[in-house]
This record gives C-alpha cells, sequence and structure tokens, in this order.
C-alpha cells in the first residue's frame, strides 16, 4: 500500500514544476503554423516594403520638377517608360523625366514621388502636371512597415491567423514551435461506460475521460484517450504502461471508490515513485503525483467538477509551461455575486460563472457534471475563511480561455 | 469588360445573404467533435445519474430505521451485504437491515440514505449507528445532475471541452455538426511570392493568402491555399476553376494593379456572373462579388488591412451562417482613446486595437502590414461625419474571436 503524502498546493506546484519534463522544438511549415506556440523569439529579416513602393497608379517623378507647377502654367515632363508592379527593370529618372508607374511597383532611381493619374493630363508622350508634388507623395518608403531586424514576435507567443500572416509577410515557410507535449487520459472505474454503450443497472456514462482528452487539446496538446481502466490491477497497470509507451504524461481520473486510488498509488510506486498522494484542499484529496520512467502521471479526483479544477490547478500549468508559455494560472478579478459560506480549517475551491464583472457561485456538490460545464473557473477560500461576502473581490481562476 | 456595380453595403451583405448555400450537416464520433458547430439542438435522453447513486463509502439503510438512535442507545442493524460500484446486484433492504455500498453504487431498493462508515462501528454483521439519518444523507437521487429531456445545448453551439464532456456524459458517441465549408483561397498579383522564396527586386511577399486562409480555419471553416495568381488571363481562370472544382467559395485577394481587379472580374462574368462590383465604403472600392456554378466568388482588396476588414465585413458572416451561427457581425462597445479625422462623404471603416475599455485607432494607412496585425477589429467613421472625438462610443467590429 502506498504512503499517504498529503502536502499544500504551493509544494505540489514546485513538485510538479521540477518534474524532469523540458519543452521539445520543432520546425513545421508556415501551412500548418496555425496555432501553434513559437519557440523562439522572432525578428524580420527583411524591409517591408523592401523598396520604395508606389501606392497608387499614376507618374513616378522628381518632386522638385513640379514645385513650379499650377492650373495656369502647368509643368509639362517626358514619359520615358513604364513600370509594373513585379517588374524588375531598373530605370533612371533624369530632371525633366518621368515614369508611368502602376500600384505596388519599385519607384524609379531619382523619382521620390508618384502623382495618382487622375490629377494630370497625358498628352503623347508627355504628363501635364496642374500641382507641385511633395517629397513621398504617393510613395510607400522602404521598411516603413516593417523594418529589419525589428523584433515581431515574442517566444511563447500563440500563432493566430495576424501571426502566420505577418511570418509570411517576412518570407518565412517554415517556423520553431514548441512540440506538443502527448498526453495519455486514461478514466477508471468499474461503473464507467463509454458513451454509445446501452448503460445497465449501476453504470454512468465516461464523462472524465472526453473532458480531460479535449480540455489538453484545447490547451494546445495532444490527447490519447486510451479509455476506462477496471477496478482491478492488471488492467489499470496494463493501460499505465500503455500511456507511458506512448505519451510524455499520464493522466487518470478515479473513479468513486476509494480502492481505485490505493491501487493507482502502488502500481505508481510498483513502477515509478509516488511524489504526493494528496493534495491539501478540497476538492482534491485523492489526487496523487507520481513519475515513471521520468514521466509524469497524475491521478485526478474522479467526480468531474473536482477532477477539471484539480486539472487546472495542476497539470494544466505544465502543459502551457511545455509549450514555452507560463506555469502560472490564467486568472481574473471579478465581484463576488452572493454571499459564500465554506467550512473553517478547510482550504475550498468553488466553481464560478463570470457574467460581466460578477462571479456567480455555483453550488451543486462536486460531483454535479453541470456545475462543472456551466462553469468559467473557480475561486479559492481560504483555510481560515469561512464566509465570502456579496461584492467581495475575488480571483477567478480560469478552465479558459487557455491562451489569453 | 465587367460593368461596375459600385453599391451599398448593406445591399452587399443581402446578396450575400442570398447566395444560393446551405448549411450542410454531418455526423462525427464524440473524439472528433470538439471546436465543431453543432447542427442540432441536444437533448438529454436519460437522467444523470441514472438511478439513486451513494456519494460516499458507507452503509445504506431505511432512514427510519436510525430515528432513535443516539450516543447512549445506538441502533443496530444487520448488514445483508455489499454493493460495489458498477455492481447490478438488485437488493432490497427490509426492516432493520442495511448494506455496505461503496461510492457510486446504487442504492438498494428501500434504501433512502448512506451513513459513512467513519460515522459508524461495525461489529461482526452487525453496524452500529450513534445518529438519526435524514432521508436522502449520502445520495445523489436519479436525474438530479441532468434529468432525462432536458435541453443541453443549442444548435449553432460551438462544441469545447465542456460540452463534448456534456455529450459524453448523457451517452452521445456521435454527434450531428455543421459540415466545414471549404473555401479555396488565391493571392493575386505578379509582385507577390510565397515566402521561402528568394525575393526579386521588386517582388514582395504574399501576405493575403496566409491571412485569409487561417482566418478562415479560426472561423472553423476549411481553406485549401491555391498559391498566387499572375496577372495573366489563362492562370487566373485556371486557378479559380481549380478553386471552384475542390471547393464551396472561391476567395481571391487582389493583387495591388487595377487591372487585376478587371480581369477578375471579366472572367468572373464570363464563367458566371458579378453580383457586385466595389462597395461604397473605404477600404472595398476594389471588392468584387459573384457567382459561378452556384459558388460564390469574392475579390478582395489587396492592400492586407484592407483585404481583412472586408473579408470580416462580407465574407465572415457568410462563413458563420454556413457553419449555423449568426450572419450579424460580432461587436463589441468600446470608447475612442482619440480624435480622428475623416473626409465627409466617404463610409470610412478603421482599424483598431482594445485596451481594456478603450479602441485606439491604428492610423498607418491601408498598405501597412502590421496595422491589421495589431488591430483587434475597426470602427466605422459614417459618411457625412468628419470627426469622432475623443471617448465618443464607438461600435467595434471583431476580427475575432470568432466565437463567442
Amino acid at each position: 500500500m502506498a504512503f499517504l503524502k498529503v502536502i499544500p498546493l504551493e509544494e505540489a506546484l514546485k513538485i510538479i514544476n521540477l518534474l524532469p519534463l523540458e519543452a521539445e522544438v520543432e520546425e513545421v511549415h508556415i501551412e500548418n503554423a496555425l496555432g501553434r506556440t513559437l519557440a523562439e523569439d522572432v525578428k524580420s529579416p527583411i524591409n517591408v516594403p523592401p523598396f520604395d513602393r508606389a501606392t497608387v497608379d499614376g507618374y513616378a517623378v522628381r518632386s522638385e520638377d513640379t514645385w513650379m507647377a499650377s492650373e495656369s502654367e502647368p509643368v509639362r515632363l517626358k514619359v520615358i517608360g513604364e513600370i509594373n508592379a513585379g517588374e524588375a527593370a531598373e530605370f533612371t529618372l533624369n530632371k525633366g523625366e518621368s515614369i508611368y508607374i502602376s500600384t505596388g511597383a519599385p519607384l524609379p532611381k531619382g523619382a521620390d514621388a508618384v502623382i495618382q493619374f487622375e490629377d494630370v493630363d497625358r498628352e503623347n508622350n508627355e504628363v501635364v502636371i496642374y500641382k507641385p508634388a511633395y517629397p513621398a507623395l504617393g510613395v510607400m518608403k522602404a521598411g516603413t512597415d516593417v523594418s529589419a531586424n525589428k523584433p515581431l514576435l515574442r517566444k511563447g507567443q500563440r500563432l493566430g491567423f495576424k501571426e502566420t500572416a505577418l511570418l509570411s509577410a517576412v518570407g518565412f515557410d517554415k517556423v520553431r514551435v514548441f512540440k506538443k507535449p502527448r498526453i495519455a487520459v486514461i478514466s477508471t472505474g468499474n461503473e464507467i461506460v463509454l458513451p454509445g454503450k446501452r448503460l445497465k443497472y449501476g453504470q454512468i456514462y465516461d464523462i472524465n475521460g472526453r473532458a480531460i482528452a479535449d480540455a489538453v487539446r484545447e490547451l494546445g496538446g495532444e490527447s490519447v484517450f486510451l479509455g476506462i481502466a477496471r477496478d482491478e490491477k492488471e488492467n489499470l497497470r496494463e493501460l499505465i504502461l500503455k500511456g507511458i509507451e506512448c505519451c510524455d504524461i499520464i493522466l487518470l481520473s478515479g473513479g468513486a471508490s476509494g480502492g481505485m486510488r490505493d491501487l493507482t498509488a502502488s502500481i505508481i510506486e510498483e513502477l515509478g515513485e509516488v511524489k504526493a498522494h494528496g493534495i491539501a484542499i478540497q476538492p482534491g484529496k485523492p489526487t496523487i503525483i507520481g513519475l515513471i520512467d521520468g514521466k509524469p502521471i497524475f491521478g485526478l479526483p474522479g467526480y468531474p467538477t473536482s477532477c477539471l479544477t484539480n486539472f487546472t490547478l495542476l497539470v494544466a500549468p505544465l502543459i502551457r509551461k511545455l509549450l514555452g508559455g507560463s506555469y502560472e494560472h490564467t486568472t481574473t478579478r471579478k465581484k463576488l455575486a452572493y454571499k459564500v459560506f465554506s467550512v473553517k480549517g478547510r482550504r475550498q475551491f468553488l466553481p464560478v460563472r463570470i457574467e460581466g464583472e460578477k462571479a456567480i457561485p455555483i453550488l451543486k456538490g462536486s460531483g454535479a457534471v453541470t456545475s462543472f460545464v456551466e462553469a468559467d473557473g473557480f475561486i479559492e477560500v481560504p483555510e481560515n475563511v469561512e464566509i465570502l461576502e456579496e461584492d467581495e473581490e475575488v480571483e477567478v481562476i480560469l478552465f479558459g480561455p487557455f491562451y489569453s
């Protein structure tokens, strides 16, 4: 029988933070970079635009050639050619010359302005200009949008569509991102059945397996749901070994019975080491932290809300860390919608729903599925507190969004 | 040459809403349901829990048998058996009897309470009870968490981990979701090059292709980036036909040149119908809406911020609709961080960044890549307005989050 080591939450978080697990890096094509997390700071290797670029269709000129132009005494410049977007032709403008240029094309040498074609007249090979052009009119200078070596994105940043577009804009077709940690998920308990099967009397459908497997994915990890272990040593041991083989982290959620937890602890102690057995919080007493072959294994409570609360408190920080993000909890400050009573001497976490600036406690008992489904996160009621007052400011630890 | 049909934004939205495109439905396994959008309202087919369930390890009793119990005169009940979680054994308790029951197991007939084993003594085949138990002590009644036929989730709702867990809890292994609309993305322009290639003088890297392809994915659609079309009829026509073949919607983003837009319009008119050519907003003049073989095709502006703004105004509502969501824009109300000047007679959309309750205008010109990268959305400056004052309340149309 595994020794019971009940420890404070903070000690559990230290133990987990020290687990021998490092963020790993891989290179992916920009086509597959959406939703991944950057593994390095990114600077722009180039200027955007890389050259002085026309922002209108019109005539590239030396602006000083136009400074005497007026409605009554227009300036006439010779049109010596045409530059289209994407053409590499390298013209040079001399005094008294202009070139027809289309939007996006590079300015010829000597030119410093582009006058819109609507504002001039064209007469054979001359353009007639009625108004002075100032330098840089109709031009986007090289590097004004993004300058070479400008820091663009930070390590640990999640790549949304704006970030992948920015990487594309500066020419990256590959990007170094953190490898998705692979997480094995196992549900346990004789009464638990996979959805789609017919329930026999005394059975209930699996909740935690699906919840944790998908919460891991929303966090940016990869999950492998290995199914349900019966309350029986060989079966559970087999699934744990399968998890060790395929994944970086193993997550079990306990069946309702206490025997299951002892079983889990004793298997971990046989195969590796139990680091903690019980966290001094409610819910969380049944939680186990272990290490097998350098791979963390967590036994989480069976009640869905307790399971998700402990997952969010203990496992989510580790997954975020492996994705180059913060080990800290994701929190927000809200005002409690109504008075909450707790038991003195218990450090309790209560699910809450957020509505505007209010945190609304959901009091259905930890067994209720719907309490975590309705919750956005949970609040702490410290050990020495019996009452949280209405309108008291509380810190909500969020189930999600996992990225902010 | 295609006829120029400049129309107001509202008319464009009506045209798009009337396009002959219907949301389609498919069935997926619950394992693959995360992130998908429900295609039907879901009610619970069962009670959760399906039976009266012990919430502690202890002794199931008829509570009235214990009402006389006290410290000095404890009640003794005969223990007639044991029920473990997941066991289907159907005991019946008679007067004076009790059964050892573990957490999660179904209550035997006749029993209405479970007394925790820590609160009693066991002496051979008798349990010694020192305190009355009230009915429902230690019991979660059938259906108290979720009752059969209770509406659980709504059509059009996105399935996060909480929703997939709830579906699992009530036994669904399959779920009907909206098919992801398939969207072909084509960038156009002679100056545009795919990232990873070496830039020649006068060329710039593709931005819009990546931005739109990934924005579509974040919206829940599927995107196929077909690459870059040269400013040349056969090449563009070929890619458009490829898009028609593989996808439900085709999105082009214009190269910088005006010629490209005319080309696009004339190809659409050859192959199908141009519904609009130009929207009376800034940016948006170059936007084209067409229909080929019943498939919508959009020509979006070439400037990245203009492109994304028009995508958000015109295409995002359609994609949301095809995913069973709202055709309306996703908006939020904020206060303008500083005064903004516009041109009278122009209906303008300006990118803004959101910080707390403030909307901060990003004024870099529509050509800047980084202006849309930094933006969270954009605000409208109506046609007859020249100045928006500091602290004025504005409605921000959001680029994202796409689900709320």
